[in-house]
This record gives C-alpha cells, structure tokens and sequence, in this order.
C-alpha cells in the first residue's frame, strides 16, 4: 500500500467538512485524515462521521502534540491562519494553509519568515483556482509571451452575491476584529491572486470601496481598483457582493495578443501575427478603411483561439491537497507555494488603505500604518480584541 | 414643396463631406446645402460635385455674411467649434455643433453663454449616438427606474483602434495645439457623453492616462478612469486606440437590476421582481444554497430581456441633422442640445487634469488651471499658438 499523509483538519466548518468529504471519498488518494480539532465539541460527531478512525481535539496545540498528523491544514478564521501555520511548523508538522494567508501582511511576513526557517517542511497555500485547467494554461500562454507584454487587466468579478443572511451567520463574519474585512479577505482573494500570478504584481493603487453599501455590515461589499505596474501598464479590478446576476469577464490586452475570459469558463485568446506597433506602421490608410469595414482578411493580421475545460465539483481543491501532499512524500513541486499567499494580502491591503486614505499608495505601504488603521476600524466595532 | 433649412457647411473634409453626400442622398429631406466654406481653396471642386447648386467661400464669416444659409454645422477642428459657433449665432444663423463641443470647458460655457441669449435660435450638438436606437431604448429604461439607482457603470470601449498612419494624416491631429488631445476628444466624445446622459455627472475622477504609449503621438492613445458619483455609486471608463482586436461593453448595475451592452449593438436587461436589498433580506441560506447550485427557479428573481436593433449606415447623423432642421422649422424637440456638449467635455478635462496631477480632482475643477496646464503643453510642442 502507498504511503499515505495524515492530515490534520483544524476548524470543521463548512470548508474543513469539505475536505475531509473529499478525502472520504477517496478523491484525495495519497492522504488520509489522522485528526481533527474544532473549539466546538458539538462538532466531534461530525468528525466520527466524516473520519471514523481519526482522533479529535479541542484546541489545535493539543492536535499538533498528539503524534496524529504528519499535515495540518487551517480551515478556521482568516487571522489565524499565520499563528497555526507556525505552530504546526515548528512542531516539525507539513502546514497547508487556507487562504487568505493572514489578514494584514506584517503577520503573513512572519509567517513567511518563520518557514523559510524549516526548508524541509511543506508549506502551501490553498489557492484551488491555481489549479484550474483554464488559468493553469492561460498563465502558460502569457508566460511564454504569446500575446506580448501586458499593456491592461481589467476584472469584474461581481459574481459573489451574498444576502444578509449569509453575513448573519455567525459572530465574526464581515466584522474588522473576527474576518479582518468583506469580499477583499473572504470571496476575491482567488481573483486577487490569479490576477498577479498572471499579470504581475502592481506597483501603485487606487480605490474606491464601499463599507456596508448593500447589507447591514462594516467591512466592504464593493470595491473598485485601478492599478499601476510601473511600466505604462495599467489594471481594473472590480468586486461586489450585490450583483445578483454577477458578472465574471476578465480581460488582458497584451502588446501582441489579448485574452478575454467568460465566467471563468471560457477564454477567448487573440494572437497578433506580429507586435501590434508593427502591425500599425505597416498598414496604409486603404488597408484601414478595408479594416473599418469589414473587408481585410483579419487571418492575416490574427489567430483566435477559444479554450475550455470542463470542471468537475472539488477537483480543484482535491487538486491542490494531493499536490500538498505529493510535495511532502516525493517532492512533487507545489502548485501553489505557501510564501506566494502574501502577494494576495499585500493587494488587499493596499487597497483598503487607499480607500481609507483617499488617494493613491505604493504596494510596498507602510505595514504598521495599515495595522494602526485596521485597529482603529476594530476598536471602534468593540467586539474583539485588537491585532498585532 | 416642404421648406427646407439651407445649411452651410463649414470645413469639406471627412465629416463635411459626409453630411453633403447625406443630403445629396435624400436622407435629410428637410435640408439643403445652401453654402461650404473651406479654406483649402482645392475642396471647391469636390463642392460642386457634392452640392452643385450651392456657393463656396474660402472663410467661415464671408460664408455667414452671404445670405445663403439659415444654419450651419460646424465640420472643422474640435478648438474651432465655440468660435463658430458663435459667429453664427451672432448673425440669426442657427448653429449645430460638431462634437466635442470645444476642447476646453471655458471656451463651451462661453458658446453656451452666448447661445443663451438667443433662444429665438437652435442651438445644437452632433451627438449622433443619442440617435441610436438601442441608447435611446436604454436611456428610457434607465429614467423610467426599470433598473433602480444606478450603483456602478464600467465601459471599455477600446475599439477605436488607429494605426500610426491615421495620426500622420494631417499636422494637427493628435497634437495639443491643434486637436487638444488624442482618445478623449476625438474618438471617446461620443461615450463620454453616453455615459453621462445615461449613468449620470460623477462629481470626482481619477485617471491614468498614458500619453504616446504605442503610437509615435504627443497626446493620449490610453485611458482608465474611475469616478464617484458622491452617492456612493462610482464608474470605470477604459478607453484606447491600440487595442486591433477592441472591445465595446458598457455594464449599468442598478439596485433593482442590470443592463449589459455588447458592441453598441446588444443589450441584456435584467430586472429584479423586487429591489436587490429586499431580496437579499427576504432569503434564507436554503434558498441561498439552492440558488449557489442553480437549483432556484430565478424567474421568481428576475427577467432577462435581450435588446437588439438593426443599424442602418448615416441613419444616425442623417437623423440628428433632420432633427435640427425640423427643430428650426418646427420647434420639434432637440435630440440633442447644444448646451449639453459641455458635460463631455468637462469629463474628459478632469480625466485630463486628474492625470496631469496625479490625482482625484472634482468634476468643477479650477478651469484656469486646466488652461494653463494645456498651454504648458502647447507650448511645449512648439507648433501652435496658446489657447485661452
């Protein structure tokens, strides 16, 4: 029998739940579920269902301690996952972490930081959507530079509708002190960090982002960002959790192709047959009244392309548990590594920061000015302790 | 026989031109070409093959001084238009603008200022898109509140592509002194006002604006802008001329539903049963979780209506130029006022100046700091005199 890696579910909610489902129903085949802790003892019925033979705890040091687990994974509210990632590393113990990595990035930093320290041990991310067929080949096409270098992004993702009762589930969701924020740190981080694992990490934001627009909450329900890489290029990017009929269109318009993607689903890629500077020196104005008309054969000036994959229910996060774990039995490379994680906080938190500050800011911001201004906004709700 | 108005045409280049072959062409029964001025004294030909019967005259004021027209439009470059305009005016000749209306909002308030005061004549602007059959439709839709308060509006409209050649065409396109700009005053004008007429005035913008970004020009080939409407409702207009393979889609969510147009040419109009928020608070997580699995009837949500016209090439500007006349003959009601070119043009001087500043400005921004700052350029370029 292949070796199998225990894992460790801490927080059985509804994602912990999932992948011990996942893991049950042999979706998952190099890992098996050694133990699980909630601070809910209600909760270990539920964990003797999904996982008969695993041992269940209260507290998750208690977990780490007990010799059950080779792997943790940190389904439980999104600042906690640096504090488990590092107990669990420290403990000599594999640590996938959920996303967000953390809530503001001077604890993602510490988290990074702490296992650059354990090179021997795994450390991922759960960034499922890295493991999507269409953005796993729409990174390959950019990367090796079919369509040039990126001129503009432009993402409405809008899809995420959430009614009030999604937010009156439970204390601390969509609150500064329990979640750390609203469709920035719960529903976009995926898109946040598709966006800049393809498109490349910004160099300046601007935002516009709306706190309790549409619903009863504190935290942002709709948030509009304009960035700047630095070299010209520019990008859009738009989230809401309003939008009853949600909008998911993601576009990149490279300097030798452009791809335009429909509810994550499918990808229309345009390649130039040449650079389009080119293509706009060469042609004289009969060619572009022919163009403007409709009468040039466009085959010359272009390829189009439409790419789709059919997606089937969990693969994507069964997907990246098996990856986790082939990394830690054979060294398989990670799909998504766990240090990558701060790259999606940093976004987030700049554009909460320009929001609050009403103008333009560098992604390398001041971290302590974001966490005195994240404390103001907690210490105001009056629900929760402070952070840092 | 029916009166008809005698228009003078000033400026016989692509525009000027156009309309004459309109008229030539019966597509403006209640016009006639009384007169053109050019001052390319080689156009007289091209003239009298276009409208033999009428007069030529190499300036604008000889051609106002003849008596052989009662209205004049105004197909001469963007700075010349007030001018005229108000020469126009000035001498009981009825005036239809070009659009933009002006390049700079001092010198349209004063056109509007002027054309105040004679109100016994019509004063009008070339918005042909109001005369869109599909704008027109969704311009109701949105005034009757079919899709609520206007939350957010997002247009890309990069399919204003022009090669280098389009720019080399003549000496003062493209260039500060002589077109006032590259994307938002000759290609964009006509979105901008869209924009505005449907969606509202934003009271501030922030921009990125890329000046001779992929073509060899001094003014803007790229734009991305993002208002705020002060209502917490905001915007993002993308606009370029380098994109070969562009896009055109303009999305409106509204708190009670949602247009998306495709192309200028297809609409899909959602509309909720009830407003987004009553929704949202009249559903439990039941409901949620069967409508996150599309097992929810969404008839019992929303309609969908796709909205699709046939367009017929020069019905729109053949419209708008019937519709003037029949405004002067009749009193029949403007599509499109003059006084109402000031709206574009005062967006596309924030998004301007936003740039220049590196900052958000109001839409009533200091319009003698605009001045200056485009004077700054003109002088820079070295081929123009000021503008003021």
């Amino acid at each position: 029998m292949a070796r199998k890696v225990r894992l460790g579910i801490i927080g059985l909610g509804a994602q912990g739940s999932m992948y011990a489902r996942f893991i049950a129903d042999g979706l998952v085949p190099n890992m098996e579920v050694g133990a699980v802790a909630d601070t809910d003892p209600a909760k270990q019925e539920l964990a003797a269902t999904l996982a008969p033979g695993a041992s269940f705890f209260g507290g998750y040091e208690e977990l780490l301690d007990s010799g059950t687990v080779d792997a943790v994974v940190t389904t439980v509210p999104h600042y906690l996952h640096p504090e488990i990632g590092i107990a669990a590393l420290s403990r000599g113990i594999h640590a996938l972490v959920e996303k967000p990595a953390g809530v503001y990035t001077k604890q993602v930093a510490e988290l990074n930081a702490f296992a650059a320290t354990k090179p021997e041990l795994t450390f991922a991310i759960m960034f499922n959507q890295r493991n999507n067929p269409l953005y796993k080949r729409l990174k390959e096409i950019v990367d090796a530079g079919e369509i040039g270098s990126i001129l503009r992004s432009n993402w409405i993702i809008t899809n995420w509708w959430r009614p009030q009762g999604y937010y009156d589930q439970s204390e601390w969701r969509a609150t500064w002190g329990g979640e750390g924020g609203g469709v920035l740190v719960n529903q976009a981080p995926h898109q946040l960090d598709l966006w800049q694992w393809i498109c490349g990490v910004p160099e300046k934001v601007f935002s516009k982002v709306a706190y309790g627009f549409r619903r009863n909450i504190v935290v942002e329900d709709e948030v509009t960002a304009v960035v700047d890489y630095g070299n010209g290029a520019t990008g859009v990017f738009v989230t809401a959790t309003h939008d009853m009929v949600g909008t998911d269109r993601f576009e990149i318009l490279g300097d030798a192709g452009k791809i335009v993607v429909e509810n994550s689903k499918t990808a229309t890629v345009t390649r130039l047959r040449k650079p389009e500077r080119e293509l706009s020196e060469g042609m004289d104005m009969g060619a572009v009244m022919k163009l403007f008309m409709g009468e040039l054969d466009t085959d010359e000036l272009y390829t189009t392309e439409t790419i789709e994959f059919d997606s089937v229910w969990g693969a994507q996060h069964a997907g990246v548990l098996e990856n986790f774990a082939a990394n830690i039995l054979d060294g398989t490379p990670l799909l998504a590594p766990g240090s990558e994680g701060i790259k999606g906080v940093r976004l987030a938190n700049a554009i909460h920061l320009s929001s609050w500050l009403g103008k333009e800011v560098p992604l390398d911001f001041d971290e302590g000015e974001f966490l005195e201004l994240l404390n103001g906004r907690i210490r105001a709700e009056g629900k929760f302790s402070e952070r840092g």
